[in-house]
């Protein structure tokens, strides 16, 4: 075997050993991202889901950017106390209502998407829909905009 | 009847007419809205179903605003250029290949969804999916953010 020959094949093995140790660091970022949104997206959940508005508070702390916006059909605000006092008209039109996840997120690039439900105190569907947002670098929830009911029939 | 009285009449009559107005002008602005966002995702369509660059670039050009970003699975970019690039690698793959709305799109607050699919020059679908987006006060699409096939089961 020349110099050549064994520098060349030395390249290849390392190129290929960089190249899986990137992918590995790639797929282990996007399990890692796809854990971190999980984590946000059911602290979500619970907090639309509390009766208690010191709760709702406490469960947004670690996963609610406060320059976050939320948007639905009925509302546009921004902030943590903007969210909060969206979530406080809904628990006053529905008492004991609670959000309930429909589907599992899907992600990529930051950018997600879930279908969930809420489900009032009788056990019945009192709204679903589909929510898409914003996932920041921290792992906190940059964004949500929601539509209500099933996508609209072509016209 | 008094001076009083004939004042708090004309008070209520305005105030009624005021609101009346408002309302109407606020549900013309909400139809127009959805006819603007009609147009653009229109030709948003026919630019991903150009099999000629040029004419894909002229379609955009009065619906994509320039700093507009384009994401998917596969891709995330900005401006035109960005967008043009990636509809083109798509009629690589996919030559001939249209995309076809499957819903209609649905609109507040300047934030709309709409299921589409991609259909190939045989007729079957290639990818199917849904896109989110922002449409600009001025009818120009801001953003879109598409995601594939259908939201994942919950797990």
């Amino acid at each position: 075997m020349t110099k050549e020959m064994r520098l060349k094949i030395f390249w290849i093995v390392f190129s290929v050993a960089l190249l899986a140790g990137a992918q590995t660091a790639s797929a282990q970022d996007a399990a890692s991202k796809q854990q971190q949104l999980k984590h946000a997206l059911s602290a979500y959940g619970q907090a639309w889901s509390a009766d208690d508005a010191a709760q709702r508070a406490k469960l947004l702390a670690g996963i609610w950017d406060d320059s976050a916006s939320y948007t639905d059909p009925t509302a546009d605000v921004k902030g943590t106390a903007g969210l909060l006092s969206v979530i406080e008209a809904f628990h006053k039109q529905f008492p004991g209502a609670r959000l309930v996840p429909v589907s599992s997120a899907d992600l990529h690039h930051g950018q997600f998407r879930f279908a969930w439900k809420a489900v009032g105190a009788d056990g019945s569907t009192v709204v679903d829909g589909m929510d898409f947002g914003e996932l920041g670098p921290d792992g906190k929830l940059r964004k949500i905009v929601g539509f209500f009911g099933p996508l609209p029939t072509r016209m």
